[in-house]
């Protein structure tokens, strides 16, 4: 539908230089997605930093002045911060603009930033299911979403060419795209993503409030299982925060069930019910094996 | 202290082939250890399976006479089998022997086996943390130890020749050595594996719970921090429902405490207490910085 080497934009703004915006402005301008890819963040050092780092065509924190001729405008900021940028970049944005973002959470992005857009503007709200443990400019490469998936939740009645433009950049980001209802992503996500991210937060705090000596040791003995939670827990608390707090209901659904589980695994602890431990361990495999086989392990 | 280049004994009994018994027997023969490495299984095909793969000089579920003329027994069978095994093979050992031990609890296998011991015959506990997702004698290979803490946890008056040759064939293995009191072993392994584990396959528990619809989503957008809990919950289910029954005060206790704390963040959600949120976050950091900073990352 495209052709593949042109440039699918004029001029793409990236709100939010951390490491989704600086990875995405990367991999815009190594595969030649647009004719130049500018950037905005709240940070003086952050915008110095993305243009020492040569990914960006011009960064400041003037918003308005980088979004004004952007013809696609994508937000990486905290879910939490959507709402005030989109009101604060609304005046400025020229007709048949499309703004997109990276939010893992699409119900409050749609209904933070949809009030605050001009007629004429579209809306295209995204998630690429990608990252890493670490955040900053310094933190993204192009690659990221290699493999990855990327989720739009378009609302309905959304325009099929904006929905097309933003699910190319992807695709030749090197993500699979998938099409979903906002409310289901964000019950999809609370338990392949907000759920396992608070879990990790919480047994990384329960081992940090140990007296000093277990604790050397429970970081000295890691490698049985923990580490890999820290991993998880090592995440940007800003972004996290704002997660939970926007997707308060599916996540307080799935944590419930979460914890009636533990529950029944803690009873059968205390009762010595080893048929009840054995059959909860063994049922658990089908799922990795899903995995596995679905080629995400 | 003992010539690097000689085998440390001179026939090694391993019971229990799976991941770690083929592992431990690969090492000894691959770093010449020991003069001869033999083993037992309860499993025919088992022991048929490891001869073919050829790291074993005999193998038969014939413990009597696979541990008769052995001076180290090493036993690799979940922990709950530890009792059984330790009655059956304790008639056959000789003066002299070293029994030892890889469990993941170490308070329940001395009280289980030390009764059955001979008199002469050492038990020297001992816990390599380290292990894969997989199990079987296919599994293993000659460097899971590499890099790795091997824990001995010997009993008040345990002779210290025995502990020392026993921390030497970890050493030759490439294992880090540490000496800790059992019950001490116990619950700090509660935090850093016993209780990873158990929150892993509760999560994913919950998730095969779900309705299929939503299951396959749940595959198939695993990477956003799923996946890691899915490999946790891919060990060895036996092995776990062991662990679990035979440390249970200790796992009682720090999931207590992870309760507690998983309830505070829930209900600071529920109320939308996002500063709360945001500091756990945070402090959860430093934690991730020492276990950098100690190179087990």
């Amino acid at each position: 539908m495209t052709n593949a080497s042109a440039p699918l934009f004029d001029r793409v703004a990236i709100i939010g230089i951390g490491l989704i915006g600086s990875s995405l402005a990367r991999a815009i301008r190594e595969y030649g997605l647009a004719r130049s890819v500018v950037g905005s963040d709240r940070s003086e050092a952050v915008c110095a930093k993305a243009l020492e780092l040569g990914f960006l065509d011009a960064a400041t924190p003037d918003l308005g002045e980088m979004v004004s001729a952007a013809d696609l405008v994508v937000l990486c900021v905290p879910v939490g911060a959507c709402a005030e940028v989109a009101e604060r970049m609304a005046p400025h944005l020229k007709p048949g603009t499309i703004v997109s973002d990276v939010g893992s959470v699409k119900m409050a992005v749609l209904r933070d930033v949809s009030p605050h857009l001009p007629e004429g503007v579209h809306i295209v709200p995204g998630h690429p299911v990608a990252g890493t443990e670490h955040s900053g400019p310094e933190a993204g490469f192009a690659t990221l979403f290699q493999g990855r998936w990327c989720i739009l939740t378009p609302p309905p009645g959304a325009s099929e060419a904006a929905v097309e433009k933003v699910a190319e950049l992807w695709r030749r980001c090197g993500s699979k795209l998938e099409i979903m209802e906002p409310a289901h992503h964000d019950r999809v996500l609370a338990i392949t993503s907000h759920l396992p991210h608070l879990i990790a937060y919480t047994i990384v705090g329960t081992a940090s409030d140990l007296e000093e000596a277990t604790k050397s040791e429970v970081i000295k003995f890691s490698a049985g299982g923990f580490r890999d939670f820290t991993r998880i827990a090592a995440s940007d608390p800003v972004m996290w925060r704002d997660v939970f707090l926007n997707n308060r209901e599916a996540v307080l659904e799935i944590l419930q069930r979460f914890t009636e589980d533990l529950t029944a695994l803690q009873r059968a602890i205390r009762w010595g019910e080893g048929d009840t431990l054995q059959e909860t361990f063994t049922k658990t495999r089908a799922i990795r094996r899903g995995i596995i086989d679905a080629k995400q392990a």
